[in-house]
């Protein structure tokens, strides 16, 4: 499926036509469009600078939680309701099971795959590739690219255990963090840290014993802590303590309630909590962007021999870091920033 | 705990004297420099240039693994035979338990207290803060600092589900990647994400049913799966297939062999292994540093006006993400980058 290898002007054409495509309601381009976002080819960049202006308009609901937790099931049963109510969504699975080569398709995926012929459901499961912050950066360009796409309702799950997961999750409009009843002393203390990223809670597997008791004790412990602050919004006040819900996502009970949650969200005070979370999205992206231009810049040419002297002598310790970073900065703009 | 607001000679001033101390063995000044160094203060950065020179000499073990597989019982257990044998060791646990605040104390590290009177022991549990990539940066600037101080040995524990928590731990001179017997669709995806980074495979709690079968499984999937890359080393071919052992840190079982094995693979090969890993830690430090530069160049007087407008405009999806990156670049360096 890999595109072919393009100049900066072919790129721009196959963009053009992929992006008029997937405008007009061509999964398969759009499929290729994220593809090319994934690996980073050029474009992505054409078909991001050409569709962004047409996105914005989505709910983009974060979904998070431990491994274990039933994230996948959930996600699959949100899905049937929504759909129910005739309306169509997007899933950007971030595929924790590989940061390297990505990809493995998990159980709960394949059962997705009873929407392949209903082109109102679109899943996309991406690997994170690539230096720390690529994560956010891919992420927030699919979403860009399904919003565009005219998807209303955009899910995207992570797992929620790393600092780059959960940043993902947190520039959601609505983030939703997941648990299951029973839970060792490790998986504790990481709820304590998504609690803080929280708009909605829900126990899941909650036919089993310790749901209910889970569920209270989670309102207790979101009552005891203020939330501190989100991606792009230091000290932000918790405007509510967030509701938490128990569901049953084998079964399906509690997601209908599930979803008239995530609406009433999106509805009742969401343009505030909205603007915080755009600007989340896009400072990571264009973080993204910045990053990898330079590190493009610093592996280009004769600064590729300064950058690679520099970094041999920090690895040896014969240059601090502070010192190379210096070095690298000036390689870069001449002088150092102001 | 925390240092006093300083100006830069003061934190120079200060920075100097404990390093000195540091050195001559002081592990209360060890311990303030690396919450300096947590806390990203101007005595980090003025400490970690006094000190990097030093550094390089020790070796640094990456312990990770899926919630549950018992690594804190694992570096409790390694602690103890590492002291049975007379020598000093240090602990950075990157506490994943709270992405944003940071900071719970594990049920297990609970027990390494009883530590608290051996000054060759020194143990650490570090929160990952800010924005990904910090992560990287200041568990490196951590073990500089231990390594440095002295410490020959380092173990860095992560929780193996996360993009940057892995990459943690892939930059270590040793990769132990921990596995419990009986684990779920989801844990056994990233289960073979992990096994790519690993140059020690361990099956923990190996007194329960599954656990020799668990290692020939993974046995077989070593053989099947060629290593493809790590950081800062892609299209490296693995060099050998990754021992499985089995231990169960509980009772100690297995872990006399586990830290003979460690010893083999920093005596066996381990000079090309440890220059990829080093700079693969030089490379994410420097890379934080530079990044942690531009970030405050952006936010920096006049610049931060034009950085505000750019990400609302991108964020109202006004300007594109590429066109906001060069706009950025432009603004820093007066020009974009050739």
């Amino acid at each position: 499926m890999a595109e072919p290898a393009t100049t900066a002007s072919a790129a721009g054409d196959r963009a053009a036509e992929l992006s008029d495509a997937a405008l007009a309601g061509d999964r398969r381009a759009l499929a290729r469009l994220l593809t090319a976002v994934e690996n980073r080819t050029p474009i992505a960049e054409a078909a991001l600078r050409r569709l962004y202006p047409k996105a914005g308009h989505a709910h983009i609901v974060g979904i998070t939680g431990p491994p274990g937790a039933g994230k996948s099931t959930l996600v699959a049963a949100l899905i049937a309701e929504v759909r129910r109510a005739g309306r169509p969504v997007a899933v950007i699975a971030v595929d924790p099971s590989s940061p390297i080569t990505g990809g493995a398709l998990l159980g709960d995926r394949v059962r997705m795959q009873s929407y392949a012929g209903d082109r109102d459901v679109f899943i996309r499961s991406m690997a994170a590739r690539g230096h720390a912050g690529g994560l956010a950066s891919t992420s927030g360009a699919a979403v860009a690219l399904l919003d565009a796409a005219g998807f209303d309702l955009i899910l995207v799950e992570t797992v929620g255990t790393g600092q780059s997961e959960v940043e993902v999750a947190a520039a959601a409009d609505t983030t939703v963090v997941l648990e299951a009843p029973e839970m060792g002393d490790e998986v504790q203390a990481i709820k304590a840290g998504l609690l803080e990223v929280a708009d909605l809670v829900v126990v899941n597997k909650g036919d089993r014993p310790g749901a209910q008791r889970t569920a209270a004790q989670l309102r207790a412990m979101l009552v005891a802590a203020p939330r501190v602050a989100r991606a792009g919004e230091p000290d932000r006040p918790r405007p509510k303590q967030p509701e938490v819900l128990v569901t049953t996502a084998a079964s399906g009970a509690g997601v209908p309630e599930l979803l008239a949650a995530l609406d009433r969200h999106r509805a009742g005070g969401a343009g505030a909590l909205s603007a915080a979370a755009r600007r989340a999205r896009a400072e990571a992206q264009v973080w993204a962007i910045l990053a990898d231009r330079l590190r493009a810049s610093l592996s280009d040419g004769d600064r590729r021999t300064v950058t690679d002297e520099t970094l041999a002598a920090v690895a040896d310790h014969d240059v601090d870091p502070y010192a190379a970073a210096d070095r690298l900065l000036a390689a870069i703009v001449g002088r150092e920033p102001e």
